[in-house]
């Protein structure tokens, strides 16, 4: 059995509880908190919750960590740290800093013998895979990716900061031509307008003018200006009633062509539609936390990441199960 | 410079050819054929045509070498007797004897101290690896696979050898329905019947009974009895001005349940449409022979398949390049 802690019990904690038990080779044996641990309440009978100051007690007791911190400000400090005791896995979904996080980490898994993986997730993590065999096998080509139609967390807080805003979620959509030019082979130039819309479900405390929630959403900066935004108010019950979820997902599609000449076409398109976002980044945490710890056990160390891992290392079949059924 | 040689120069092989110029960090070397050399023209020029027995002679000369012959008879003895003196790269596609084939492979690979990647194309090959994906991220789910809209080369075979027929193609197409049904979530169980229809064009002999022909077309045990079948009489010019090309393609679809009961679900859709089967076929085979090629500089051998591969070491770009642009 491969025993599994759990640091951070948020929306991601809480799914890579409940992909654990999808798992029969593995078995939850803490979750750590930095809150006072009486105060959570897991929903694994029998597993310990404890305080993170009592983590480095469970060195021998853990095989593997995973690490559910969100990445702006948990991760950077989280995963380095914790790599000196444990094999760990990490979200981190910062792109331009995973350089910067890979070199820390890196250093702090080689010097403690561990393995950590990090930015394992969907986007970075399935979708990185994707672009990679794409690149791979259509290097005269091009990559495209698109998210949504789902819930974007970032643009959902900033509506909710707007004055005279109770509540609010934003969804991401791809746009469908953008989409099918792509799929037409002809490797359009795209625009960020071009690629996605945002809609936009409000609702507006008693009294507020909703024109200019309107206009300011629409032309927040970094957010909204530079997309095509649709507004619609709403009640509290009907954001409740029909906005509750947390879906997600999107689409990779390498455009690419072979031949003397480049002569043919081809198109490899790789999609994701996923009722919720964080249970099914914690199933692909899951996976990865079974690599770390059977790549450890051969004694590899150091940083990984999703393109440095075999897939073979991923699932609980042995080789020959997956020659068997899979190839 | 990765050297590469070629041994085969039908389709694959010339598909091997063009992909090896899309590729900077690779040189084509020779191509060896069981013809006479003399009578083989290639599409490269100053490059060496030469007769099998010379092959061993260019043991350090050659890198690797990719094995472009066929899986019924060429590749079972070919693979294992060339594996004793380069890294080697086939697409064997027998589903039901790859267990076999890996065995005989990794003798002879681990005797000689080379690595061969067997089983490599799109399926077995990207399709494998986005079954093995969606059963490590999604363990409690099921996977399905389309195939088409795409000429199958075993079909069109069977219908030129009915009496009467000069000559013919064979369209494989998944049922849009059935598709529609797995992408629901639904996991339904479907026949064979309902997966696929076969679309026939036949040119049919002066004088012969069409009729004959297409019911022993439609009636043909293994080939088209368990299928919905339509045959098309075309002329001889319209097969050859519209049925030329050699497109193939199909999905893989993953579909799961995450959540404490189950109560979310994901759908992981993976397609492939492409232009030239052949040529994206040699594709795929030019990239798992940069990774025979590290993977065997780095001190590893034996036989591998390509869940065995890690991505980054498919692609010409380095780890920290793949890093910052694809994660």
């Amino acid at each position: 059995m491969i025993r599994v802690g759990i640091y951070g019990y948020g929306n991601l904690g809480k799914g890579v509880e409940s992909a654990i038990r999808q798992n029969k080779d593995m078995e939850l044996v803490a979750v750590f908190t930095r809150r006072d641990p009486e105060s959570v309440k897991i929903r694994t009978q029998g597993v310990a919750v404890c305080h993170i100051d009592d983590m480095v007690g469970y060195k021998d007791k853990i095989d593997v960590m995973i690490l559910c911190g969100g990445s702006a400000t948990d991760l950077p400090v989280q995963t380095p740290e914790m790599a000196k005791h444990f094999n760990v896995i990490d979200s981190f979904d910062t792109h331009a800093r995973i350089l910067e996080h890979f070199a820390k980490v890196d250093t702090s898994a080689k010097e403690s013998g561990k393995v950590a993986i990090i930015s394992v997730g969907w986007d970075p993590g399935m979708f990185s895979l994707m672009r990679a065999y794409g690149l791979a096998v259509l290097p005269d080509g091009k990559d495209y990716t698109f998210w949504g139609k789902g819930v974007s967390q970032g643009h959902s807080d900033a509506i909710r900061r707007v004055e005279g805003v109770l509540d609010g979620k934003q969804y991401t959509i791809p746009v469908e031509s953008a989409l099918n030019a792509v799929r037409s082979g002809k490797n359009p130039d795209l625009t960020v307008r071009e690629k996605h819309v945002r809609e936009c479900f409000v609702v507006a405390k008693e009294g507020a003018d909703k024109a200019r929630i309107e206009k300011e959403i629409k032309e927040m900066k970094n957010y909204f200006a530079d997309y095509d935004t649709t507004v619609h108010f709403i009640t509290k019950e009907e954001l409740d009633r029909d906005h509750s979820g947390i879906p997600h997902g999107g689409f990779v599609i390498r455009s690419g062509k072979t031949g003397l000449n480049g002569e043919n076409s081809h198109i490899i398109e790789y999609s994701l539609k996923l009722d919720s976002n964080p249970e099914f980044t914690s199933s692909v945490l899951v996976a990865y936390a079974r690599a770390a710890v059977r790549l450890n056990s051969e004694g590899v160390s150091g940083c990984k990441t999703v393109l440095d891992i075999a897939p073979s290392y991923l699932t609980i079949a042995s080789k020959e199960e997956l020659y068997k059924t899979l190839l």
